[in-house]
């Protein structure tokens, strides 16, 4: 297949690259500062431009997402504002324009995380993106059919341990190859409007 | 105890009033277009000024919020972002800007719905903002307790079954008395960070 990669060059990326690129899918990487097309992801008026200079893909892949960590009582609305553009909106407009674009059986894979389910303190608007994603996610696969959708919804990498571990204690990480699979199952699978939660 | 209750005036918010004043509770009814005092929910300006002139309040009841329903290839960012207004954000800034100002064990009751986990056609903007508020409150409970932050969840009213009946083929509705009766365990009761699903 045909897979526009989003994201492709940040440590998750570059883990679903390596698993799509393994399975033989031909992979258009997009990143920021990095990638075959250099895209930022929150401007809905460049995604667009990306589509057209994608050319008709099999699959739109996503691992791209940022939101701020804050105290709830230091959040401004900006701060939410910022995480619902940075996260949420970013990759719902990313189907949004693709659905019209993508093949007739395409799918849509998106990132959210374990915060949607086990919150953690500072992690209020990110909770609130991830879990804004994969409601969007369960509702957009029924009416997108025969395109597909899911959500990969991983907690802490065990490669980022070292510097995240901290804000989880206790709690199990996941190696990123396995997150990886992940991204494989949604997008060689015929399973829509699930989260793969890992 | 001293209750805010947003939305006071709409189908809900009548429901949740006569089942907090059976209890006992003193209500300050907030309404865009009715109550004791008028509020326009999704100017987070406007927030400060309803929490000085409510005065030192022990819960704080959402019954408001309103998303577009139209088909996911309908939809414009546009849509997305006013239903994050109408429905995510605003409760969001309610809960925000009443940390400070509410009693020290008070709490927070918010609106949500059945389509964060039940898609129905059109819904992808409601079921994202009801996904969002979800994870926020499962979120916010472990940063502010001892004040507490519950959700309610319905599914369709039975009272409104002859308006939108058909956008819930074969779903059992819920009696408005049932929900009323949420928010009264979500004030009264001693958990948090809980959706209740009915």
């Amino acid at each position: 297949m045909k897979i526009l990669l989003i994201g492709a060059t940040g440590t998750l990326g570059t883990a679903v690259h390596k698993a799509l690129a393994e399975r033989g899918h031909e992979i258009l990487t997009v990143g920021r500062s990095g990638g075959d097309l250099r895209y930022d992801f929150t401007d809905p008026a460049r995604t667009a431009e990306l589509y057209e200079r994608a050319g008709r893909v099999d699959a739109v892949v996503s691992a791209a997402g940022s939101v701020p960590y804050k105290p709830v009582t230091e959040m401004a609305p900006e701060d939410y504002l910022a995480a619902f553009h940075g996260k949420a909106l970013s990759q719902i407009d990313l189907v949004r324009q693709g659905i019209p674009r993508i093949s007739e059986r395409g799918s849509f894979t998106l990132i959210t995380g374990v915060l949607a389910r086990e919150p953690i303190p500072t992690g209020t608007a990110a909770s609130m993106a991830n879990g804004a994603v994969e409601a969007f996610v369960r509702a957009a696969a029924i009416e997108i059919a025969p395109q597909r959708i899911n959500a990969v919804s991983p907690t802490v990498f065990t490669e980022s341990l070292a510097k995240y571990g901290d804000f989880f204690p206790g709690m199990p990480p996941v190696d990123l190859a396995d997150v990886a699979r992940a991204y494989v199952r949604s997008v060689e699978g015929a399973q829509t409007g699930q989260v793969y939660a890992l």
